[in-house]
């Protein structure tokens, strides 16, 4: 098996930290056109998948296969690399080793074996009758603010408004963006759910720096966030389930 | 009762932590005119007293009555604000809760019941022989030397000086201001008193943006230290009274 | 025995952190033409030599004597210093204290006695086959970097590349730099040698802004980093015994 290719640290760095925020090892599926993976945490509360396409990087070739990395290393290795190195990968099969170069530091990190790293999730067909285009970061704000006053945070839609809310035993929080504070919004039904602040927060930390999400919504059901990285050469897609309103 | 206010995020924030340094509940005067409040923190060593005029809003209106908040709470909310926010305030009364806006964002808070908050402190009437005048900064950077050396600060006249000395085992560390150095100083008789850094370090935290403090100083008197806040639409007043020299 | 001089806070402060890094008390050598140390840490692992002209000095003014200062407490109170400040010292001899004034504060710090602090090292008298010139943050980079998979690194000549290499249980990192990216190598015989990290890390923390240093390398000897301070007008030089590679 061949994989060999040259990429920003930046992208790298981004695209990693949107999986780690939810798995600490996965495997990743390398082919021609790109890379990928699908994981679900632990707690089998929440999923991401992921996609880099071979444009994302200088210079990229690989032949299919599977590999297994310990992301919490990888995230650590990378926070030695400045924003404007490049950062050069290559797999040797034999060594079952990835070799990590950049700013003339080279890593070499073992791979995991594959087989000991949770299965692929498989993903849920829904059919979510909302569908809300905003700001990253007004999602994020959300979610901060939530936390001042609750674990949880209630995302749903009023009529042309799309509202986050948080209630703690006294004290309460809302935000809510009409349709014209949105890039767009569809609704073909209701959708008002629960979710844990644990997971968003971790997740809505990827989103700070997007400028569009998407996200899905129903009446008690799971949220899908996807957004664009790496200039339009990638894709993130987070699945995270409900939590029942007592 | 009518409560309803927008005022500056940054004006607020200010106001509030100038208060929360010393209390962590408190129970605020409303009135056509402005706000105001008097505090005693629950050692009964330092108090506060506070006022901001209507004029520091950009817009109020308010009937007679008093209100209790959490300014813990109050400080976290308005810590999600920018300081470009304006902030919106309105009380409910029926459901006792205070609404915040700001960027989108509403919060709502329960209000505290006023008769679960420690009575109004009676102020001492107080004639203290030494007046000064001086750059805010200036008493922060003394106070910050001194918790180098120790945990209490002596603050006297010596002269045409006003000093700030701290003593420990075996080292010690000395602002001298002279008249120059001060915008005014006047005595009319001796002063020297010590106090506790814990307080100090906390009040002098308001006073790093504050271009000009008034400080009263006596022996083995309480310091009152004022300044205005909101430019000079508001005002706050610390009084802390002194520890015996060993 | 007098003692006097002015400097600026920021050579001042560089050159106290750079003995600090190995011990907390030291025992200074005064003179006419300036100040020298020389220390070894507690463990008996590294040993520092210092000299500061009297030229990287405002004004200087000192006769032959040897003063015990604590290190920790000098670098705090030079942390209240801004970069601009000047710093003022003056040795009190009857009251066995040492005076530090900048920006209007004034410290006095009580002195060690300097029979209390642990002897001056003998300095070993060392031939290393080994001597490259680089940019301190060169160092910096490959001690951070090794960091990430171990607590020892192995500096040493590979033909013209001078390498520094940690290795973990499974995964390694490695910083190779050729002759071009040096400033300078000359290599008379091998050099391989294992140190601790603990003290490399520590020592590299002076290292950052310091853009010529040279190390003297041998196989399974001490290293030896020199660099210079004040703009010229002081070194620094660490020894560090290596570790027995397992």
């Amino acid at each position: 098996m061949v994989f060999r290719a040259v990429i920003d640290a930046d992208i790298l760095k981004d695209s990693i930290e949107a999986i780690s925020t939810l798995v600490d090892e996965a495997k990743f599926k390398l082919g021609p056109e790109g890379i990928s993976l699908m994981a679900v945490d632990p707690a089998n509360v929440a999923m991401v998948s992921f996609e880099l396409s071979s444009k994302a990087f200088d210079s990229y070739e690989s032949t299919e296969g599977e590999i297994g990395l310990d992301l919490i290393k990888l995230v650590n290795v990378l926070g030695m690399a400045k924003s404007s190195d490049k950062v050069g990968l290559e797999l040797n099969e034999k060594t079952h080793k990835l070799s990590i170069s950049m700013g003339g530091l080279s890593y070499t990190l073992s791979l995991l074996d594959p087989s000991s790293i949770r299965k692929e999730p498989k993903v849920p067909s829904l059919d979510l009758p909302v569908k809300a285009t905003l700001n990253g970061n007004d999602l994020r704000k959300a979610v901060k603010a939530a936390e001042t006053v609750s674990d949880h945070i209630i995302l749903g839609v009023d009529g042309d408004v799309l509202f986050m809310e948080a209630k703690g035993d006294t004290d309460q929080v809302r935000l809510g963006l009409t349709k014209d504070e949105l890039i767009d919004l569809t609704a073909s039904g209701p959708a008002r759910s629960l979710f844990s602040l644990d997971y968003l927060s971790d997740m809505s930390k990827s989103l700070k720096k997007v400028n569009e999400i998407t996200i899905h919504l129903g009446k008690d059901y799971p949220i899908k966030i996807n957004f664009m990285i790496a200039n339009g050469n990638g894709k993130v897609g987070y699945l995270l389930a409900p939590r029942i309103e007592s």
